[in-house]
């Protein structure tokens, strides 16, 4: 019913993402790209664990990239963990040490540096799980069933 | 990137419930085909409200189909509502009177009797979320990487 798409046709931070979120489910976490956390500000990839960890990893594709990045600090708040991935011809000596690092390609990764651990309030988790949980459902039905009346 | 399954090749279950789904899209509720909620019991629809609400939606295609179903009273401790959702010549008679009903077509679907609400615990409804959330968003990475390892 689907075609996948070829890893040329996709920008160098999707390609980075498709390999994190491969490298995620061997980890056991589930992860949804492009997730809103409040406007102008979304998380390249949000994860949850079994027990509803809650990861957010950044994914860098060049120097540049993370250069022009203001507002990384800004993702903490939303996660227990924050990490970032890299190609391996990243500078990672650029990234903060108090972050996680995941090395990462098309097709897979590593973690280079587990995240410290901030541990989200209740309230907090419990509102980033629901609206994960819609904002999955939402992208799954509006890909299975793209006829849908106001999707 | 995707073509549509035309209604002609889904099961008259199915059918039900992607015009159902589309009602609850209408209603502002999120869902999820097939939920798996213990060894041997799948809801044919959970969705999601924006308060965190979780309905389930049993889509019966025939006076067969509901009788075959020794198992709906299970549902009834994995969500706040719950609903069946038949067609419009489906003998709705049949039907406790202590649930919810939609009468749906491949389209859509009407609410014809608002389900009893029988609030869940806090800790269940934590569980039911988060597995809905990873449910969710490991099926949308199947779809959208089918060549994904370890999936």
């Amino acid at each position: 019913m689907m075609m996948q798409t070829p890893l040329s046709d996709l920008a160098p931070g999707q390609i980075l993402a498709r390999g994190m979120a491969r490298a995620l489910s061997d980890l056991r976490y589930d992860s949804l790209p492009e997730m809103k956390l409040r406007p102008r500000l979304r998380a390249d990839l949000m994860a949850l664990g079994h027990k509803g960890e809650i990861w957010i990893i950044e994914c860098k594709s060049s120097r540049a990239d993370f250069r022009a990045d203001k507002k990384w600090q800004g993702y903490l708040e939303w996660c227990d963990r924050y990490f970032w991935a890299v190609d391996s011809d990243f500078p990672t000596d650029l990234l903060p040490e108090e972050t996680g690092l995941f090395i990462a390609d098309g097709y897979g990764g590593e973690m280079i540096r587990e995240a410290p651990f901030h541990k989200l309030a209740p309230a907090r988790r419990r509102t980033i799980t629901l609206d994960f949980a819609r904002a999955s459902a939402r992208r799954l039905q509006q890909v299975c069933d793209p006829g849908g009346v106001g999707l």
